[in-house]
């Protein structure tokens, strides 16, 4: 992440009074690019450009792209809501509110630029990738799953992460219709009984003790 | 995609007698590239170092990055085969069938690597993505549940389509366990019960017409 610095740098003050807003303006850049580039797409020197700051301000800040993405892709949602909402009501209609939940995280357009970033980024990049998986998987899937109580919870939690990031991608990534724009409700309906059937049905195959 | 040619070039006649094997190693090396690194990520001048031949041969061979793609990327399966292998049995276990094809395809070494590269660069290359769109879900999902004569192919083609690509990211891309860990036999008893309702069951909320 050499500095090259073909652009003029600010005044040597800048960084001194660099305000909650330049820091803003980085993060806001930073989830655009990634979004658009992914992590090894974007350049710190383009987000500085974009955020109209030198390239320097994102060292003293961030120290380094990755800490710059991961402050960037800051997690979108808070997990306790997400179990308080989504575990808090009928088991059997557990597949249709998760379904529910995760578009609408995806249908909010500042959520739908971090989380296309992350998704990206996760493609290509093994931290971005890990990241994912610690955030979407471990993180909110399998602590939501396990409350149900149900057996093999981590077996369960991949196929639910498989539904749900495949419904993402082609939706959101690749925007393939007619399911890119389907209402939400119909998607609920179509989607919900696979993740209800992952979460708390019998799944034959699964050997036992795969928790 | 400007020669920059810092590598020594070849001598003049090596084009004149470029074999079918030099445009192989072209496509092996492209092949790894964008399978590692996506569209966006691989450029030209590293595959073409990898292949051990100078840039200039790869824009002879191929014309531009873009169609080096197309051709590395080459469908790597008869979507005919498909249809008589996975459409050609019983009708109950059809979702079983697509799950089985579609695992079979990734755990094939240099497939999984051709189809890695195709993911990556459809995240960032609307080109790509399209490429997907086509090949995927209108070249041969589609018509592989419009041959078993159901309505609304189109939308459940494109929930089967969010299935399998969510499958493939979550056990081949992301490798998260323990799905990517298990056998193919178990994911299909697993996730076949979700295509098979995908194709054949009435679809709950799915508006009529939606062909």
């Amino acid at each position: 992440m050499a500095r090259t610095g073909r652009r003029p740098a600010r005044p040597a003050d800048e960084e001194a009074s660099a305000s909650p807003d330049t820091r803003s303006s980085i993060l806001a850049a930073a989830r655009a690019g990634f979004a658009l580039s992914g992590y090894d797409g974007a350049s710190t020197r383009a987000i500085a450009a974009a955020a109209g700051v030198d390239a320097a301000l994102i060292h003293h800040y961030f120290g380094s792209k990755q800490r710059l993405f991961v402050a960037a892709m800051e997690i979108p949602f808070d997990p306790d809501a997400v179990r308080r909402e989504v575990v808090g009501g009928p088991r059997d209609t557990v597949g249709e509110r998760i379904v529910r939940f995760f578009l609408d995280l995806w249908e909010e357009p500042v959520r739908r630029q971090i989380l296309l970033g992350m998704v990206r980024s996760a493609m290509t990049d093994p931290e971005a990738a890990a990241m994912v998986r610690r955030l979407v998987i471990e993180g909110t899937v399998l602590p939501l799953v396990a409350e149900t109580g149900v057996t093999q919870s981590a077996m369960r939690a991949t196929l639910v992460g498989s539904q749900l990031m495949g419904l993402a991608l082609i939706r959101y990534v690749l925007c393939v219709e007619p399911l890119a724009g389907t209402p939400v409700e119909t998607v609920v309906a179509a989607v919900g009984p696979t993740i209800q059937r992952y979460v708390t049905a019998p799944i034959e195959g699964l050997p036992p003790g795969a928790d």
